[in-house]
């Protein structure tokens, strides 16, 4: 689904990730920091799709709950097994969204 | 790909779609599009994946290159397409990359 986020300016965070070929639990931990995040204050939406390539983008209100988020306990020990286990590389780029548009058919 | 870009700050262009299911020329005009994109000035990669929901992230130097980009007659008739026939919902949303980190094995 595409996020139907508010009018900016609201913050993305991008991470961009290639998976290596351990599964150990990945699954699982992905769906539960999906549920996680969406409980944080400041959580606006997110989009997600993988074909090889994988780009995650969650929406937020501002820094600040990025920052809370990224030190959540529970996402500090999936960032450390994603690290270890699970991506091949990644890149996280914080952005600041200044304007959208779109179109619905 | 996971794009190369070079120190923040610099732009994403962040482009959110699902397709209808015409067909009619979209695969060439899609590659078209990535080789005009990379020849403008101030281009600095692209990351693009597809499964259901479309995400295709394009980066630039500035909000300049990206208008000019946007004006481009090769491009515009593109998105007129896109509107017309290819796609069935999109969003589009340009952000500032402030911060950006991430690791390759």
């Amino acid at each position: 689904m595409i996020a139907n986020t508010p009018k900016p300016p609201y913050y993305a965070v991008i991470f961009s990730n290639y998976r290596t070929e351990v599964d150990e639990g990945y699954g699982d931990m992905a769906d539960e920091m999906v549920r996680l995040a969406a409980l944080q204050e400041g959580f606006l939406g997110h989009e997600s799709v993988r074909d090889g390539l994988g780009i995650t983008i969650s929406y937020w209100e501002n820094l600040d709950a990025i920052k809370k988020w990224k030190a959540n306990t529970d996402h500090l020990i999936a960032q450390k097994y994603g690290r270890e286990k699970w991506y091949s590389a990644y890149k996280t780029r914080i952005a600041l969204v200044e304007r959208d548009y779109g179109f619905e058919v």
